[in-house]
């Protein structure tokens, strides 16, 4: 793909944390890969964090995408469990800031409604689109799938903006 | 000091993290310095926390603590707050992590028991108990005084762990 712009999509969890990686040229959309880093639950929280900031650095320093995308993590369980995913999103954030990529924040019902077309849809919906639109890929789990469909939004959103842009130019450029 | 060891206390926020750091011998306490890092909040989300990386990262390269402490954050906000404060937690641990320090959590309440002696201390009394525990330490913001607070209450905490293995460790010898 010519003048593609490489994307990475993250669905942070401090057990598990997807990772989704595409190309775009602002109109296909190309498969890269996908999978997920695990945190053992037997270790300390500092070791955790640690495996993740770890697993996350290596992927994005092997597929150097520039730009990344993170779900506006939508929040209805108790405070504790908040609370961990918080410090779990705090390393799926830093990763890419410390490589200099930009970061753009998604909520949930905007994944939904971009890759399904319906911002009430469920996971089994969304996993079906991903197939569709990147048909090789394979993710091995549920928050890998999650992480392409992120990662597929923000292609989407990108080009939208692309587009308004080019579009408020001609205007401006109309006698 | 002889035979001292270093801690570094962090308590982590968003907008600011505050971090102090003294020596122990197992009975004295010794300040060393205290300050906090901030974040800019016209930033974006990944820069702030790469703010608080970098600015943490330095302090503790430079100061070279083996060990940390950090409060166990109690929360009683919205769910908002709840996950921004996660998120800022998250890069206060991983920061000792990187560098291979053991890290303990302790909760409020045991912080406030260890410096002023009651679990329903308020702040005030905190930082005049941390003035006299450590006299020449002058934290110029009340997130450096916290930290502080937290350092002392890990110096106190494996003073006594210390103490009940020596017991054990006696009362094994007797006949």
């Amino acid at each position: 793909m010519r003048d593609a712009i490489r994307i990475v999509g993250i669905d942070p969890g401090l057990r598990r944390t997807g990772w989704g990686v595409i190309d775009t040229d602002g109109v296909r959309l190309g498969y890269v890969a996908c999978g997920s880093v695990s945190s053992d639950a037997d270790d300390s929280l500092g070791m955790r964090l640690r495996q993740l900031f770890d697993g996350l650095s290596q992927v994005l320093a092997q597929l150097a995408p520039v730009e990344a995308a993170i779900e506006q993590t939508f929040v209805n369980r108790d405070a504790a469990a908040t609370l961990k995913l918080g410090q779990a999103r705090g390393i799926a954030m830093l990763v890419p800031a410390l490589q200099g990529l930009v970061i753009a924040e998604y909520a949930p019902n905007a994944v939904k409604k971009t890759v399904v077309g319906a911002g009430h849809a469920d996971k089994d919906q969304i996993r079906a689109m991903v197939k569709c639109l990147l048909p090789r890929a394979v993710p091995d789990c549920a928050d890998a799938a999650d992480a392409l469909a992120i990662a597929i939004t923000h292609a989407h959103s990108r080009r939208w903006t692309k587009l308004t842009e080019s579009i408020a130019l001609a205007e401006r450029a109309l006698p």
